[in-house]
């Protein structure tokens, strides 16, 4: 089953609520098995560069069907995916976009997150991911 | 003033339940007045295609301040604006994106709506705009 | 259920025999349910230009769950949906794109034929429609 | 002569084949000596950002008539063709991409191998390579 719109709103509200809590303004972005965008928000004051990070970074967790920041770690200089972020468009590799997974943990989508820290964006879009499991 | 999040979320939100009334599946997007989205829903089983027509119609909308029917008007075979869908990465120039306004009656964003024909799209859109009137 | 490659293959195979029985020479792409793609030939010395079209008219028969030719009867000049074209880094909205569905009638991909006239690319895009039917 | 499309379709064959001996899911492409795709597969659950990857490997490896691999080494921080991954819409230059040779030894094609680490992707191309050798 692919992800329902209600579970996407879910997972964004979730991290939206954990960003509050951590004081950082954040776009997060989910997207469907298909990597395609199912719901969006950018909250007040957030960086207007992130918009296109948040929906690169789900995409990219989507296409590859793990955390970005696992990318990330491979495509480096000298490493074994270098430069694989001039692929699909544009990937971003650096942490904030992690697989969303159904209750028979299928994955069914993922969650991208874009504004603070890299350990921050990761944490909010963890929050995303715990509202779902269950689901 | 430039939009809010939660403004963006109720027009959205409004747009949503219209659309439910009316039985169609729509995709829908909020840009603020810079003309970057803010906030967009994608319904269970609503055409992919209009995920990208959605949010260039808000863009539109908002790049030219005027609903985007009336730039369609202009852009026919002769008409003034030919092919002005050519610019800003492509635009979308029938009915289904129209501009916000604050209580001051500034245009502060635009909502975009696709999924259906273009006429439920405007009135989706419409419910959207109505919903941020006197906010 | 996506479609699997084995039903892109089949799909694949129906057209360019329906193709070689017609004594043209096509572009045949199949893209599942995301409006990715899943299987492609090229035919030999068949027209450079119609591989991108026929990738592109899966796309759009997916995106809108309609044959391409649909879309083209409201896109013209006057017409509700006059230069959608240019949304989704671009749309072929001739005959020779339809929807592909599985045993349930659920539309789970596309097929899009280019390389011919439009009722031939519409004919061998049949064939591998009906080739899928009971599947 | 350039490649046709029966001698595509057997590299992706036994490439394919090979995948499916190896347990990994593959997207497989081929391109002809114009850099334009012929034939394409993705195989079920094969990661879907390795689509684009498999066809830009293919077009990498006849740019340049070298396996891709052998162009990272030279793309790298400091190296003589640094960041060359800019050029021709985005290259892909890790290990997976290798030109495909005619009975003469000419080149007349590559082929694209991505689903898998680099080393996997590098072994089911050569299990192409190896089909067209002596074709």
């Amino acid at each position: 089953m692919g992800i329902t719109l209600q579970q996407a709103q879910l997972a964004v509200q979730a991290a939206h609520e954990k960003a509050q809590q951590m004081g950082v303004k954040m776009n997060i972005a989910v997207v469907d098995s298909g990597a395609n965008l199912v719901a969006f928000i950018r909250m007040d004051d957030a960086w207007l560069g992130s918009l296109d990070i948040s929906i690169k970074k789900a995409k990219t967790a989507r296409f590859f069907d793990m955390p970005t920041g696992a990318i990330g770690g491979l495509s480096q200089p000298g490493g074994s995916l270098y430069n694989i972020e001039h692929s699909n468009g544009g990937l971003i590799t650096f942490p904030g976009g992690i697989p969303l997974k159904n209750r028979e943990g299928q994955i069914f989508g993922a969650i991208g997150v874009s504004g603070s820290t890299v350990e921050d964006d990761h944490a909010v879009a963890e929050a995303g991911v715990q509202a779902l499991s269950g689901q």
